[in-house]
């Protein structure tokens, strides 16, 4: 078990403001059970970042796209791969210029994905249905036999990682503080809106399409 | 000039869902003149993506930070580079688990960055600033020449890029749409919650915080 303050190799250690890194799994986690999109570097040869959705299951982030997908092929191949999720919480505003900061939660991942063979597959993308809202799983039609076969499901360990969290207000120079300028933050957070229906759609809306744009679970 | 529907590069163009790619440079600029942060992939050797702040001037987009940086070291140097930005405006929800989506905007720039010379380096720190907050550039110190000396400041053109937008509802099979599932949209957008002000400081707030929480304009 990582503790809070040692990196889990050298090159997932945070190099710039190592203060604000933290390497224990349940801080990484948190982060990462708040997003549903990551991004994804490998070099395929040319070095490539391309967004796509994400889940967690135990300690492995997962992905998931179609086998003809070019990511999902390099990938599935065992290439290095470097993950980042990212919540931006706001703008930190100092009296100078340069001590202007964000206010940030992220998590970086290091290593390689393997492929989730097929009798795991159904779990990890009902996992993924989930994750999307929960008991959306069961209030859906389940892939078949050859949508399964159509999709790659790719997971890749939590434990090299590192999560960086900025969360706290301006940090001016001692000799900028009595500057006659505003300092304070502007804060961010994603916002959940209420649920659109289909056109058609009658009826009462699921618990957790009701409850989408006033429970605020994410980044709250 | 590029024209929307045709990719600048072999390497830029969008393979999956081709329709969702465009690559005319207004559709590129609005996606990430809406973004605060992007992710910068490269490889220092092994394969690594990081987010940082980042803004627009013309057809570049620009990123900066300590000198000592590894990251700003190695792409100084001119090697290949991934920059993307995503926002995530919804959850897709289709009536099979196999067609749900997401709906989002987002932009994939390949190439490499150069250093902004010394000239030019306040002027495009200044931009920064006034893509924080309009009118924050006049209203904070300014860089003194140490802050200055002490910051890279890097850019990368916008022309070798694509952009991906899905702004739509589900798309169920068509032997699916009868099935008795919620279909619809669950909406996300980044919130902009009401400026906090640093403890002991009096007066009227200035435009750009006041406003922060209801002017929205950001993926609103």
């Amino acid at each position: 078990m990582q503790d809070q303050h040692t990196p889990p190799s050298e090159r997932a250690r945070v190099r710039r403001a190592a203060d604000r890194g933290h390497y224990d799994a349940a801080t990484i986690q948190a982060i990462v059970d708040d997003a549903w999109l990551c991004h994804v570097a490998f070099a395929c040869p040319d070095v490539l970042c391309l967004p796509t959705a994400c889940w967690r299951v135990g300690d492995r982030l997962y992905i998931h796209g179609s086998n003809g997908s070019r990511m999902m092929k390099h990938l599935a191949s065992g290439a290095p791969a470097c993950v980042a999720i990212t919540h931006l919480d706001g703008l930190v505003m100092a009296r100078s210029a340069f001590s202007h900061s964000m206010n940030f939660r992220s998590v970086v991942i290091h290593g390689h994905f393997t492929e989730v063979s097929d009798e795991a597959k159904p779990t990890v993308l009902a996992a993924l249905m989930e994750h999307i809202a929960q008991g959306r799983a069961k209030d859906s039609r389940p892939p078949d036999a050859n949508e399964l076969k159509a999709t790659t499901v790719l997971g890749i360990s939590l434990h090299e990682a590192a999560a960086k969290i900025r969360n706290w207000g301006p940090k001016d120079k001692d000799e900028d503080l009595a500057l006659p300028f505003w300092a304070g933050v502007l804060p961010l957070r994603q916002q959940q809106l209420p649920a659109i229906s289909e056109s058609g759609f009658e009826g009462p809306l699921p618990a957790y399409a009701q409850s989408w744009s006033v429970q605020q679970a994410h980044a709250g």
